[in-house]
């Protein structure tokens, strides 16, 4: 007699659609990968070559899928001006959701989803920030949950990703909600994780340059941002995010507490090898998110599926989500107007003139 | 339609047995675990929770388990005693056979295994070392095969296992083989690999001492062991080997070369977290093998099943498995007897009334 | 015939002075300690001890000592408030001097100090900025020169000192000018010697907060404070500043360029030994600036005293000392105030009414 | 009134007799370098431009030099050769003595020295090795001694240089003593600093390649060889010395103990800057000794100093030189035989008959 294994669709077989498709196909023992959609006729033929054989049903229409039978689940890896739509029509179906980051750029539709996962709370609905489920971050969150660094007082985290010169970034700019909601979400999200997830900002600022690809500047976007974001209860983040590394990939944290510090991944590094040579001693570093944080995302489509068949808490809540995207755009406002912004004790906005 | 896994059958259910069966259970998307063997009522206690719920057919009889229905290759993670016996058995059913290092501590033992897999020259038969499954160290073999450090001439290399105070491994000397035949022959496999395995031993040292398990030296052994290998072509591999690390498991590899060398694991991290306190700066080490190799494993059970279903070549000569035996032994018995040996060009050994 | 050798006398034997002080007597070859001044008895006493019996002049006066026989050349380790007055006294007798950083928590009076130097440009005045003088800050910026990085577009720096629970640093804020002005003042000179010393700001952010030490609030000082400087030709550099470290010194420095980063000091360390225990691997971090920068301190004594003695010219600019000053009074604004501040194109401040 | 200082000489201003002159001239505070010796011109210029302006007499006979108006002391940087004479020489004129290592490549000429030394015990006689003063190496020997690590049973040490491509070190073979002699000693005297020098050894093994420099056998020497030093207590010390490395100076040291372990200089660096880009992250490597342990030696004559003016003990004895040596012999002709040799409990050689 054969395990009940979560029947799995997944939506998108770009970058991290394929990921996601391998993972559930492959990597995730509870699970079982049985449709895929997608619009894009490449895609579709990867589909045919990698997915196909192994007894999945590809389809080009989203809704079709969300019928396929015996479907329990989604996983969600398109265009993010998607994300929120299709997570609700699957929530609609009664399907769980596994949805990648952010479910959108805009606040309110994020609240949109966080409401229809409301009314059927017999779901699991998550969205995924993949270094919650990285090993690493893990244990420095443990590392603090046993008071080895005292009250976690300031965050200082990075998102830096490799140059990438075929312009690609640019035209992503139009619709990526820009790089503090694109890429420091991430940090953000982390920052609930240390912090807590019911931090109140005070007061946020953020400023920004264009020093590889200044034709961002007609999207309003930015290749290297700094961002400061103070919390009404006397703590601090801060946040770099750039797409212009010459090394690769280099995600980087700090929790500094009022008694120690714990730092992730302040060596990058892609593997154990160190090269000696004329010039010195030479290590690799991962090229890309992927490199990095490839076990993270074979753990979270685990732990999502484990969620699901026994339908036990998921290890995040999906309200963090809304928040890490809100905190995001006021950043990217700031970075925007150049316009430090305020708020009160309870969070509320506060007007210039206000202040 | 579905794909062709092969069908794997699991002899021993012990700590690493059980690595290979989850691996080939959840982790080789081209195999597909069906039968499993040990004689250990616990080891079948464990296989009735683990293994029989996913279609695992449980037997306390090896050879039974050979007659499995549709069985194609066999995963060998026995007591090393009974590996040479159990892969001819396999070969003799025509099976293709993984198993784990070393076919035997004795090295004619060894040579029949070959013998016999020999005769089936379509048979897969590995001797797993999982070292050369290893993501690193595969990294510094092509950059080796890519010239960056000149010719290779000296190796040093360690396999340092954290102390375990149980006393496990004073009654598994009784078996083991020694330190160098049980732990410096992963050592000497890397030598093989980067020195190439045609090379001849020219002479042999080695020393030892039982620092903190006296009680090894009824059977002969040592809890720490230093051994050099000098070759006829001028290279020179020395080795270290340890059961008393305080800190974990730590097995480092340097080969130089005439223009450079490259260190394999010098820093042993178990993750990216470093802790910050009042007496410094900490980061973890891995426990043990699977804390640092864990994923080379998987690596195994996936290119073994590659080569099996599509009969292309394994990525190792099953010799140089009874040839890293026989340096090993000849180190042990260099370190028992505390007498050098010496070997002529064509790797005779020469007695000491000759020299 | 003995060569001649700078005379240097020495105001201050406080934490700083007596550094300087040993430096000159024993480290600088081609200079000779022949006096020192300070207004404490402890001081005095301890002058008494390790200066007198090498033939060390000591005053209590400070213009007596400016009378010394054959001097030629003032350092000045005193309090900050006094500075400036003592500089510009010493240039007045005509004196090189060498002052310790800052040269006043006010502009204007640096920028007065400044003036009197302008009129004696036969004499030597120097701010010590000591990081111009470590070895590994030299050795990024000839890399920065040589162009390893491309064109220098981000700098993150930060000045973090071991936790004092004395409670000193409490008093100190009364007239230390406040954290950004008295320790973040080190980042923004290596800012000027970066990113050029001609930038313009222009906005600036910063943020702070009492993680453990909220007396500091009653003179509008910080624990723990992060501020961003923004120049008007697309840089950015971005500071934290904390007294609260468990470990020790940790003075970082990243200067990242189009084509590459550089980094100072990423992993801090007492010196070469790691300690390998059951926890993991722990290597000691210095406890102070003095750990880390001791050398530097050294050398700039012997680089003043040959510019002195040979006429050649300083290896920092005055100016700079000022500009240092002002941008850290800046952001030590934008801090207490929790207001942005925004500067035109040359550098004119801008009153929020015209935002 | 001026302190007394102590009235040096030095002998020979080769590569390391120009570091112990400058050293005694600057940074020797209680040291004043009166006169200097060598037979090599070239040296004399050197001499007459860094040394004579500062009051130091230069001598082309060293006999005239010993006679020198007020010497109290002399540091011999000379020829090994001529160490032992030189030394001897020295004492009979009631001379302190600081002598480079080693005392001479033949253990009775170096127990002449002893002996020589012995009739004077009111002198100071040093043999220097440099590690002894380093930093590093002394912290780790606190930590041993506080019992971090348990009861110390392994060391591994090295001492390898950079390449030197212009062929000095084939001649340098004909009268180095061998490498074992000339470089291995450093690592021999830490494992008697670290085990005790009154450790016996039981057997030794050596293997050594000429990788480079094939030139090197005519004087019986090799560019890598690697040692064993089993000692009666059972405790075992490995060497390995090479003049190979591409990278620069690497001169590392494990010292193992039954509860944890202590490495010094296990990732070299010549600063604290490492570069990213493309190809990764570097850092460089000191070139040679002097980037490694030039602090040391500056330590070291003010350290010998101290001990002359105030007649306290020396940090290391003159015996410890002989013993290093001896034992740096016997490696260099296991090494250069190719056969192991073995001790009796009291240390007497075992000739092979009797094995």
């Amino acid at each position: 007699m054969a395990i009940q294994k979560l029947q799995v669709g997944m939506a998108g077989l770009g970058r991290v659609g394929k990921i996601h498709a391998i993972n559930f196909l492959q990597r995730t023992p509870r699970a079982q990968l049985v449709a895929a959609f997608t619009p894009d006729p490449n895609e579709i033929s990867w589909g045919k070559l990698n997915l196909e054989p192994h007894g999945v049903t590809l389809y080009d229409n989203y809704d079709e899928m969300l019928k396929h039978p015996g479907l329990q689940a989604v996983a969600i890896g398109t265009a993010t001006s998607v994300h929120a739509e299709e997570t609700i029509k699957a929530i609609e179906q009664d399907l769980h959701v596994l949805c990648e980051k952010p479910l959108s750029i805009d606040v309110d539709v994020c609240k949109a989803v966080v409401q229809a996962a409301k009314k059927k709370p017999h779901l699991k609905v998550m969205c995924g920030f993949s270094r919650r489920f990285d090993e690493s971050y893990r244990d420095a969150r443990e590392k603090v949950e046993q008071g080895l660094i005292g009250r976690p007082s300031i965050i200082r985290s990075q998102t830096c990703d490799k140059f990438d010169p075929s312009g690609f970034y640019v035209e992503y700019a139009a619709w990526s909600g820009g790089v503090f909601v694109d890429m420091s979400v991430h940090d953000i999200d982390l920052t609930l994780w240390f912090f807590g997830d019911d931090i109140i900002p005070k007061s946020i600022s953020a400023h920004g340059i264009t020093a590889v690809q200044p034709e961002l500047k007609k999207y309003k976007d930015y290749d290297n941002a700094v961002g400061i974001v103070e919390f009404q209860n006397g703590k601090i983040a801060y946040y770099y995010c750039t797409r212009m590394m010459a090394h690769g990939q280099e995600d980087t944290t700090e929790i500094i507490g009022t008694e120690g510090k714990l730092a992730v991944n302040s060596n990058p590094q892609r593997n154990f090898v160190n090269h000696y040579h004329s010039g010195g001693i030479t290590r690799e570093v991962p090229p890309n998110f992927i490199g990095r944080f490839g076990a993270a995302f074979v753990q979270e489509a685990n732990e999502f599926t484990a969620a699901c068949l026994d339908n036990t808490p998921l290890p995040m809540k999906l309200s963090n989500a809304v928040k890490a995207v809100e905190i995001g755009a006021y950043l990217q406002e700031a970075l925007v107007t150049g316009q430090q912004i305020h708020f009160d004790e309870i969070g509320r906005r506060i007007e210039k003139a206000q202040l």
